[in-house]
């Protein structure tokens, strides 16, 4: 029926996430009525998308540099790590502009149902790393002093984040979760069981 | 902050419709997590869209032929026109299986706000099609027997539907709108008042 060419680019979008076949379909009319310098840029940045693109050999950060630019800096607190699933949420992170240590990105959650284990992420990179900054004796303090775990809250998160805690309670450092409970501006009313439970059991004293 | 490559492709995806910052993040970091052969072929996709595909030089749907597959068709109506705002139109009406005639693509909507006007659509080239099937004497039939508006039930749709009306209805040929009314599986009690005025308008007699 459309051309091939259109059909080709049709099924393309629709294999990215949250992308059904009626928004690929919008996408690539779009693109037909665009100029042509526009949809060439499109296309070239998809292509270049990887040139110089590593990841952080510490942190597993994305980046243009062997270190990325938060585990190069000297400024930040490099006795803290917070330790995220995936690259979107050390950007989030960074965005409050709250948070001064570093990251460790795991590049994704425990999930015995889909088959991955420990070994599919950065968990035995974060284990290395945290084990070699105990030291030997006990006459220093370790490099590492507090591991966050923010993982996401849903049941792989929480999996994840209980699974690094189990591994790494042995150590002399500190291991502390993320908050769960209500977010800002939402209504109790309408909170789901979950969250209302997770947000009194997290209750603080005023 | 991220790889400046990264960027680039966030920045080309939030120009896309439907796709804030938020969705092309997403995105971006989805495709960096693919195979580089399927990013490739996305890429490749988008550049190569253009590649044999061209406007049907008599409906001015999206064809690989100089006539599409639709105005080629003999066993097709082609006295019918269903004259549709954009390709979508032409693919949506086609799915259901239920038109025989052939079409005509404007290619938008008038919009005076955002400086549409009849010459910035096919609009000249309907007005060419339809004035020369109408024979000069009155001894034949004109060519086109029913021209239907099937632009959409909005604004601008209205207005363009009734601006063609305006012009076209001296010469010997029916014009006809599609139905607005409630949409199958709508609730009364929900719809708009002017879906409801219309659907009151446009009753029919059992």
């Amino acid at each position: 029926m459309l051309p091939r060419s259109i059909q080709n680019l049709i099924e393309e979008f629709s294999r990215l996430p949250g992308i059904g076949p009626k928004s690929a379909q919008r996408l690539a009319m779009h693109l037909l009525q665009t100029p042509e310098i526009r949809t060439k840029s499109l296309g070239d940045a998809v292509l270049n998308m990887r040139n110089n693109v590593s990841f952080c050999q510490k942190c597993w950060h994305i980046s243009d540099q062997e270190e990325c630019h938060i585990c190069s800096n000297l400024s930040r607190d490099h006795h803290t790590i917070c330790i995220v699933e995936d690259i979107l949420d050390v950007i989030a992170i960074e965005r409050t502009g709250e948070y001064k240590g570093v990251y460790h990105v795991l590049h994704g959650a425990l999930s015995p149902i889909n088959g991955i284990g420990p070994e599919d992420l950065k968990i035995p990179e974060l284990f290395e790393k945290v084990r070699a900054s105990v030291p030997k004796d006990d006459s220093t303090a370790p490099q590492i002093q507090e591991l966050i775990l923010a993982t996401n809250p849903g049941l792989e998160g929480e999996a994840t984040a209980m699974y690094l805690q189990k591994e790494l309670n042995s150590l002399p450092i500190k291991i502390t979760r993320i908050a769960r409970g209500l977010p800002i501006g939402a209504d109790l009313e309408y909170a789901d069981q979950v969250t209302l439970t997770r947000a009194l059991e997290g209750r603080q004293e005023y």
